[in-house]
């Protein structure tokens, strides 16, 4: 990697941390120079605007998503089993997460009303996870594990769901039963989808 | 009702519209001065800091809340004829709400980081809400329309993420199945609950 890719790397790191935390709101390019240890002029020099800084942080949050949580996933033989281990490596993410928050839910919120190219980044890498969730399914229901009928976009709905619920109950309401009912909750989410 | 009473609610009213769609972030006494047509200090004699301004919003987000989901919600007869109408109105308010913001989503997210009497209020309300879904859960039980065994908090959980994942992707991705999906869930997870 060149020293201007290293440097790019650094500052979206940091930036990432700030945006889970805080929202892009809550980021100045003065800020984020500061934390780097870098210029503001230097700064400027790998990211022009608000909104390249934006798409760089969206693009940085979805490579670390892939390499956390979908690539390993992939390990497991096809079928429940890695409908389980997607379910579990995201867990562990969100649980990762939810000491700061989380970066898509925080820009999933933040940028629904503001049109343009983040907020489309934002939705584009969220969709694909869901349609990545329903495929998974979909695969599980070729092997004979799950039923035939299964509405897998549903079924990648109610774990969004089940996900969300977990994230709300462990940021917003601080309870110490999230862990406990998030697993319950997708565990009759398979039990629900599985032949009977 | 007094003048001030009126004046009072009707600076809470455009308050809680600014914040479902752009935050607490999103409200500046000035602006908010304007859109009442008030005075800075006419406004400040209600509303002496942004913190008690934030707990006047949801104070005024959990009043029309009740009026709009809760109250209307208890007239059908107890049990799951109740536990439907709860969710039927729920939804009724998010699909409203998510056409600038839900009040409750983007106040949850955008506090859990601040400790105050804000963030106390909101996870206090949410907390509220899950307990009344839980007990609703627990009189279908009574009723002997749930299963015995039903854990009544996995049932409220599961509920909310159906909710909050159909916010997520009316709002966030735009897809116009969130309905036909959040129904779906819904039944889904009252089929689950029902005696078998």
């Amino acid at each position: 990697m060149s020293k201007g890719t290293l440097t790019r790397e650094r500052i979206l790191d940091r930036a990432v941390r700030l945006a889970s935390a805080e929202g892009l709101d809550g980021i100045s390019i003065a800020r984020l120079a500061e934390t780097v240890g870098m210029s503001k002029s230097g700064l400027f020099a790998h990211f022009r605007s608000k909104e390249e800084l934006a798409l760089g942080i969206v693009g940085a949050a979805v490579e670390r998503f892939t390499a956390t949580v979908v690539r390993p996933a992939l390990a497991p033989p096809r079928g429940e089993p890695r409908v389980r281990a997607l379910f579990d490596r995201w867990l562990e993410w969100e649980r990762h997460e939810t000491t700061r928050g989380c970066v898509f839910v925080q820009l999933g919120v933040e940028l629904h009303d503001r049109p343009g190219a983040a907020r489309d980044a934002v939705a584009d890498a969220q969709r694909r996870w869901l349609d990545a969730l329903a495929r998974a399914a979909a695969i599980a229901v070729e092997e004979g594990h799950f039923r035939r009928e299964l509405d897998t976009a549903l079924f990648a709905f109610r774990q969004y769901g089940v996900m969300l619920s977990y994230y709300h109950t462990k940021r917003v309401l601080a309870s110490s039963d999230a862990d406990r009912l998030a697993v319950a909750a997708f565990d009759a989410l398979v039990a629900d989808a599985r032949t009977r």
